[in-house]
């Protein structure tokens, strides 16, 4: 038996997000047949955590147990091979047998594009929000560094059917969370020791309403003392969402 | 009655095509019914020329007769509420009765985007074609500069069963063709008086065979003189094609 690690690149405009939906395309369900055709085994890959419907991968990390003897390298190309174009394997190798992309997760980071111009290029409409109004993005990059350090993040949380009681605790560490312009585009890069259901989402609809200034930046120590998510802004669209990267 | 001139951009990833059909999705399809949602008028935009499925535009032009009074600006931003995010109208001005998006065009330029790593990203598979086996680029660009000047590019026309009878010739004037390398893609432009069915692709997968050595940069010259479809490559993919403009 051996312990495959995958990581992989993903658009997920056209997937039901990352997990395994009987009767919809999903990025798990999608590697477990490539990997069944490959191996000949049912295997259900582990994710380092569940991305939604339409939200993006760099490279987010996947392990799986196999009896077959097809060497790491050449599984990820094979992988490639049958995948359609929007997964990609970027890296297949063989891991500890201890190693569990989800459990072994030490920090994660996430991007969230919004385009500023008033036209959306076609080419981007899939990959980012598109966001044309006026926003005090100083009053934003103000906002984000606010929700920096260890906190209670239930504000940010939405409920999750799916969490087991294990995962009980809403408290994240946040360890880089800014705002940086390129050209057209405002982008947002958060790295944490975990994200809570929706949270990149909840703080970037938060974060929306202090750049429109419905609320102020320093409102945001207060919504997370609420911990209630009625506090925070809406659930920003999914398209501009992207995970970036997992450490180890 | 006015004569509006639509400038637009689109992803043809999605879309089976430029021309109008009844039963599948298309730009022009799309767009007229847009513009009838608007004006309440039944209209047929007439583009410079017809796009393949899966054929992009940086900048298509199209042209439509109406009697509506909406300012030729307001119906662009209008166009773009309604239409989907992968068109995307970037100019909308009123034109003289005479302009004619097609007939009035006096050059295009078409891009063709090759991506030559190993592992074409996600986020690129609907917009080059990954082809990363070996090729010798400089005999590429040799065979390029070849097609330049006037000549009957019949070896590198589609049959066209929607070609008029007022356009028997096949000869047609290249401005410039040449290829550049940016980073990990390898990039055609070409700019011309007017291009025949699939003749960019035609180009495209010929100057791929000189590239693997199955032809040689000189051969273009026979093919050319041949004047039969048979005497060149393939049609290269179609969602590596951009147009990029129309010149008037």
């Amino acid at each position: 038996m051996r312990n495959i690690k995958l990581t992989l690149a993903y658009d997920g405009s056209d997937f039901s997000g990352w997990q395994i939906q009987p009767s919809a395309a999903t990025i798990q369900g999608t590697l477990a047949s490539a990997i069944g055709r490959l191996t000949g085994e049912k295997v259900l890959p582990q994710g380092s955590g569940r991305t939604d419907a339409g939200v993006h991968a760099l490279a987010q990390v996947a392990t799986f147990v196999t009896e077959s003897s097809i060497p790491a390298e050449n599984l990820g190309k094979a992988l490639n091979d049958i995948l359609p174009g929007s997964i990609r394997i970027l890296e297949a190798v063989e891991a500890p047998a201890e190693f569990h992309a989800r459990k072994s997760a030490r920090a994660k980071t996430y991007r969230y594009r919004m385009y500023r111009g008033a036209i959306c290029p076609p080419f981007l409409s899939r990959y980012v929000w598109h966001h044309p109004y006026p926003l005090n993005e100083d009053a934003m990059r103000q906002a984000a560094g606010l929700v920096v350090g260890e906190y209670d993040f239930a504000s940010f949380a939405a409920v999750d059917p799916e969490r087991g009681q294990e995962e009980s605790s809403n408290v994240r560490t946040i360890f880089c969370s800014s705002w940086q312009r390129s050209e057209d585009e405002l982008i947002y890069t958060v790295r944490g020791n975990g994200f809570l259901h929706h949270m990149v989402r909840n703080l970037l609809g938060t974060f929306v309403l202090v750049g429109k200034g419905t609320l102020a930046a320093s409102d945001i120590a207060s919504i997370l003392e609420a911990r209630n998510r009625s506090a925070a802004g809406a659930t920003a669209p999914a398209n501009g969402l992207y995970l970036v990267g997992v450490e180890y």
